[in-house]
Order: structure tokens, then sequence, then C-alpha cells
């Protein structure tokens, strides 16, 4: 269970955002309003729920914190009733899954820190978390994962999750290094959908790679 | 470990039904033997599996109890002997998993309350729980998750949960309960599947959702 | 946490050649760096994850072992700068997988049998682990999973695990226990791949499932 307040605070935040976007896809499915609610229930606990399992934080968090599920249901009924005013519906899913991933990617990774995580297994525990709920959205949904996308999506959550790491090794107080990781995730992720902005993939030689 | 009688007969009788379910759907893929029996395991104890690593009920169940392997190979085995005396297997699948979600979702509903969650999170736990093994068999062999078929699948393992836990809270013993929760999961799946039953989809309007 | 020599260079080793498949994945993706990074490390730490989760044994092994993520990052870029002077990298993606499935079918079924888990269990948990990497690398990014081609996948970490779990029944010391059960597996599981052999596969009659 997490007593402490930001946290707590950070993860409703996660789980509304991450649940609007599985809301978006369910309504990409054109799901019954039961299957938004679950699609948004399962696509805002999945990165906490990996995370407190990977640690060993069991009963995981949402099995006694109805009010979290309250959220992720009442997002999902709101995004039934109202997702055809919004004029591009997968934009508003990239956007709020790129909150989502900003979020989760500095608390999971502080949350392993808390835990005694070395600071590399914490930066990945970090990308995990974030990612996770997205990708369980997307494979249950049968969508093609964002992370397959040709833009940055692993590198911002990388990036938030080693700044907010590499801030608290140098003994930068909690609350800052979560703004500085968060934003640095989010402004990355931001300019990768803005811009087209993308690291160079890995290029095969022409004429060598038929087979592969 | 489940010590109580009713609760092992409920898991053996899930696990043999999702074996089937995974094993039918071995046959779709045209697997050997030892694919059949792996992914009939896999299905039926999916659920179970999810349910006790939520809960922290570590070692998982089947670790100790090799009957219920055992029960699951049997099946697999029987199904890749016999299974094209059916006439139409998918039809067959369809309903072994209709009984594997009634079961599961009241057994996991039950097992999440005398853990003490939430009734909330009770429900949500019972969906997963019944919905998983499925999930997890349909992801492995590459075919399309059951619960986007255009049918009423988490809202009768939602309305079976419900129904189970509501009862229990108004102090109904606990095998009627099951009794109640799953005959409502399962008649509302029925339905669904032999009146092509559905609660309305996400309709977006006409000409406005293009892009999305 | 795994303090014998034997078993953490097993578990070294599988996350090496494990990396490498991830990797060639990400290859064929054309990912950026990071995403071969997080891709090998998933892939290479999927299995013995899954294996920690379900015996309970958290939080799992490689939060707090740096250097087994520096192994899989390490080889991810090797990968990532390297991969274009591999004749075929599918070829190689399918070796590296062999030999990861056989070194993790046995361990797998060793930390179960040192678990207390019944020997039934012990294979099927070897099964699992050797092949959940592979699968969670293979749905994440969106390729069918190799144990749905037509080949000796399960089957061989199937009979690595049981020859393994044999083997130490009959009182076999661990060493050559586990040499046996990952040669076993790696023969039938190389077989596969240059004579193409396999197991007959359920094969419907003509004429009667046209609808399943």
């Amino acid at each position: 269970m997490l007593f402490d307040a930001t946290l707590r605070w950070l993860d409703l935040a996660g789980i509304a955002v991450f649940a609007a976007s599985g809301a978006l896809v369910a309504s990409r499915k054109q799901m019954d309003v039961v299957g938004f609610v679950v699609i948004a229930c399962i696509t805002g606990i999945g990165g906490g729920t990996l995370r407190d399992l990977l640690l060993g934080r069991t009963p995981v968090f949402w099995l006694r914190a109805p009010e979290l599920l309250g959220v992720a249901a009442a997002v999902a009924v709101l995004v039934f009733v109202a997702a055809h005013r919004v004029e591009n519906r997968f934009r508003a899913l990239l956007w709020a899954d790129a909150v989502g991933l900003s979020l989760y990617a500095v608390l999971g990774a502080e949350i392993a820190l808390m835990a005694g995580a070395d600071p590399w297994a914490a930066v990945l525990l970090g990308v995990m978390t974030a990612s996770f709920g997205g990708i369980l959205r997307d494979v249950i949904c049968n969508e093609v994962p964002l992370l397959l996308r040709r833009e940055i999506y692993l590198t911002a959550a990388a990036l938030g999750a080693a700044t907010f790491v590499a801030l608290r090794l140098e003994g930068v107080w909690r609350e800052p290094a979560f703004v500085a990781g968060a934003l640095a995730c989010f402004l990355l992720r931001a300019a990768s959908l803005l811009r087209g902005w993308s690291l160079p993939g890995y290029k095969p030689r022409p004429g060598r790679d038929h087979t592969s």
C-alpha cells in the first residue's frame, strides 16, 4: 500500500489518463460500456500491478482501494458518453498515453529505489511500469503496440526515469526530481508526436537481409 | 493453497473446461500433442494463477497440485484424439469457454472477498480471473480474443461476479450465492451465443471520426 | 536470490542468448537503440521473472542484480552495431532462442524442484520459464510466436525438463543432469531446425471442419 500522499496522487493521475487511453481504444473497437470500463481499469492499473508484482508488494494496490477503480470506471463512462465530441480520438489517445507514460516512469523508478533496487534496475522498472498498461491495452485489444510505431516512446520513458534516478542519487528532493523526470519524458514524447522526432532506427544494408 | 472442498472442485471444473477450450484452439492451429497439452494447461491454470499472483498467494496453486495438471493434460489428449468427431469445434470452444467463465467469475470474486478485498475490487478480480485464461490462450495462439467479438462476454462475467458479491454482502450462504452468480453469468453468455444478444456498442458519429 | 554459482551462470547465459534473440527481433522491427536495449532486457529476464513470480521469490532476481541487465544491454548494443554483418538474422534468432530454451528449461525445472514442486509441475514450470521470454518478445513485437511455427518447440523444452527431472529423481547429481537435460532439448530443437523434424500435428478430417 502507498500511504505517501504524493505517490498516491501520482498513481491516481496515472490511472485516470491511462484509463482514458484504454477507453479510447475501446471506442475504436466499438465495445459496449462494460468493455469500456474493464479495458479502462486494466489499462489504468496495469503498470502499477506489474510494479507491485515484481517487487512482491501483494495483495496489489487496487484490491483495497475502491476509489482507484471508481476513477477509472468514471473516466470510462465519460469517454463512452462524450468521445464522439472529440475531433480526433486517436490523437487524444496518444496524448493521454504520453501523460501516463511520464507519470509512471518516475513513479515506477521511485518505488523501485524505495524497495532497494539498483539504479539501473530502477530505470528499467520505471520503463516497464510506464509502458505495461499500454502494452496490455494494445495486446488485449489486438492493436499494434504504440511502442512499435517509429517514434520516441521507450526512449522518452527511459529518459524520464533516468533523469529522476540521477537527480535522486545527486541528493535532489523527491518532488522536484519527480517534476524534472516527468517533464523530460513528456517533452521528448511530445516533440516526437508534434515534430516527428525519432532516433535513427536500425537499418539493414540493402541487398543483404533479404531473408530476415 | 485451497483446502476448502467446494473451492477445490470449482477450480478443478474450471481448469477442465478451460483446458478443453485451449485444446480446441490448439486443434485450430494444428499443433502436435505436446502443444495441445501445454496450451490446455496454460489456459486451464491461467485465471487462477493471475488471481494467486495478485493476492500474493505464492507459490501458485498448481505447483503442488499435480492432479490439476493431470486433469488438464488428460483433457488435452482426449481432445487430440476425439476432436475430429465434434461437428463444429469453434462452437464447442465457445461453450467450454462460457462454462469456465461462469465458474471462475464467482470463484475469483469469492477468493478476493476472503482476502479482504473491497466489493468493487472483488468484482473486477472475478472478471479478470474469468477472462485471463482465455486471453492468454488467444494471445499466445495469435487468435482474435473472444472478448473483442461483438458479444456479451465481459458483461456476463461482471454480472456473475456482481450477483455473487451482492448476495454475499446480503448474508446469503456461499454455495447458493455461487450457483446464482455462475448461473447469471452463464445464462447471459448463453443468450448472447444463442440469440445474438449484445449491449449497444460505442458508435462514432458518421463523418466525424474518419481519422480515428 | 540465487547464491548458487552454477544456477547463477546458467541464468546469465540464458539472459545473454535471449537478449540476443530479442535484439534480433528489434532489428527486424527497425527499432532505435533504446528499443533494442529494452526488448533485449525484457526477453532476457522474462522467463526468470515469471519463474520468480510463480514461486513467490520477490523482489524478482534482476532488481538487485545490475550486472544481468548490463549483460543484456551490452548484447543489445552489440547486435545494433553488428547485426548487418549477419547473413541471415532470422536464422541467428532461431539458434539464439534454441540455446536459451535449453538452458531455461532445466533451470526452471531445478528451481521448481528446489521450491518443493511436484515433478509434473516442475516440468511444466521448466517449459513455461523456457518459452515465456520468447513469447513476451513475440507478443510485444507483434510477431507470430515461434511456438506456433510447425516445428518441435514446446516438445523440446518438455523433453529437456523431463529428462532433467527424471535424472534428478533417480539420484543423478545436478550438474550432469543439467547437461543431459539441456542437451536433450537442444538436440531435438536443432534436429527440428536442420532437418525439419516435427511431430504429427492435429489434422481435421477433410470436409468436416469447414466452420472451425
